[in-house]
């Protein structure tokens, strides 16, 4: 047997999420269903980021055990073929490097939400962005986001189901970037809390429309009390772009 | 009565087409109907373009007659509420010029077309690109596309069923744009013959794939006869992006 690093593309819409659970259909149930067809019975699948219902993923990292046959090419063709007719895609797989983990080695992970700021809902877009029909500043966004940037005590992002040891987290990126009637917030981190990246574009929304100042997050930060943030924005705005490895599996393939 | 021009964004997937036909959901008849809602008894639409079963608009321009009472903003909300829950939004009214017609006024077309090249089927992007799994050369497309430019008979990348009095046409651009594993052409003319953009597209992907040299694109056209252009480029892959006008009904809102 042979594990597989898989990078993954799904829409998060007609999933409960990633993880697998009784209540519904899972991105995880999906993938580990189709690699049961090409393996020695059930199969487990690990991935960077249990995104949550929803929620997008163009850059989701994923790791299964197969039987030594195949190829990078035949597993992720296999597996493609198996997933059908679900929005869910492996776009590489290759051998895992050696005592890699998706989650465990992961050391960044980006996520990119988009905000639909017009009048009209979305048509084209529409499963894909969080409408806000009045008009945001994006510039006190980009202010309010400052304040997050670096290393805090993120207790006050964290949803309270959170399974995090710790609240401590350094956020590398956070911009706003404006193209036509879009707004673009691009986070970064070694890793989020439970709702983060909603939770703060949530409380950047706020902002823009002028209902908080962009100093506010740093009382916001200060509180360590959830309920002194913003609003959780809605999981279909959010998708996981992209996960960073020191030992990368795509490198070699 | 007022003549209202309306900016247009829709998803064609669900849509027999622009045009109201007894067969099935139209565009048209989904704003027909629910312009006629605000109005005095049936109405009647126009486009700039007719687009095809399947073909998405970001940028349509339709024209409405509707009781003097209301304002641009009014018109765009009302009209949004009733074309619910099909996924066709107006995003701009504004009072029409005088003597102007969205089709007939029109100075020039820009349509968008995505091709999504690589392995993979699409899972986010399913139903907006046309996948086509084999490396395509783009630089091979474009010197093919450059062929393409200016004054011709398009006779060859002409539906049969066109019903356009000539064949010829000034096609302004047709650029092709690389991003990641997507392939945007991007095409604009006064105005197009019926699949005009769709069979460009496709015969350009025969170049992509090595199977057509750039040159063949001269005899192609000089060959002013169907068979000698590419295969029909699938419609969910084109999106109609803007139409001009020298008298643009926007600028004054």
């Amino acid at each position: 047997m042979t594990w597989w690093a898989l990078l993954v593309e799904y829409d998060g819409g007609p999933f409960i999420g990633w993880q697998r659970q009784h209540t519904g259909l899972s991105v995880q149930s999906v993938l580990e269903t189709a690699a049961g067809k090409l393996g020695c019975g059930p199969a487990t699948i690990a991935a960077a980021g249990r995104t949550d219902a929803g929620v997008h993923a163009a850059g989701q990292v994923a790791m299964v055990d197969l039987p030594n046959r195949f190829t990078g090419e035949q597993v992720r063709d296999a597996l493609n073929f198996h997933v059908r007719p679900h929005p869910v895609v492996v776009l590489r797989a290759a051998p895992a490097p050696h005592r890699w983990h998706p989650r465990f080695s992961a050391t960044g992970r980006a996520y990119r939400y988009t905000i639909l700021n017009r009048r009209s809902r979305p048509a084209l877009q529409a499963g894909r962005v969080w409408h806000l029909p009045h008009a945001l500043d994006t510039a006190a966004m980009a202010e309010g986001a400052r304040h997050l940037l670096g290393y805090h005590d993120f207790t006050s992002f964290r949803a309270a189901a959170c399974q995090a040891s710790s609240p401590l987290r350094t956020l590398d990126r956070l911009d706003i970037l404006s193209a036509g009637d879009e707004i673009v917030v691009l986070a970064e981190a070694r890793s989020f809390l439970h709702h983060q990246v909603r939770n703060m574009v949530g409380t950047l929304a706020l902002i823009g429309a002028g209902r908080w100042r962009p100093g506010d997050v740093i009382e916001a930060l200060a509180a360590r009390n959830r309920a002194a943030a913003g609003p959780t924005a809605p999981a279909e705005g959010l998708c996981l772009t992209a996960v960073t490895y020191a030992d990368d599996p795509w490198s070699r393939s």
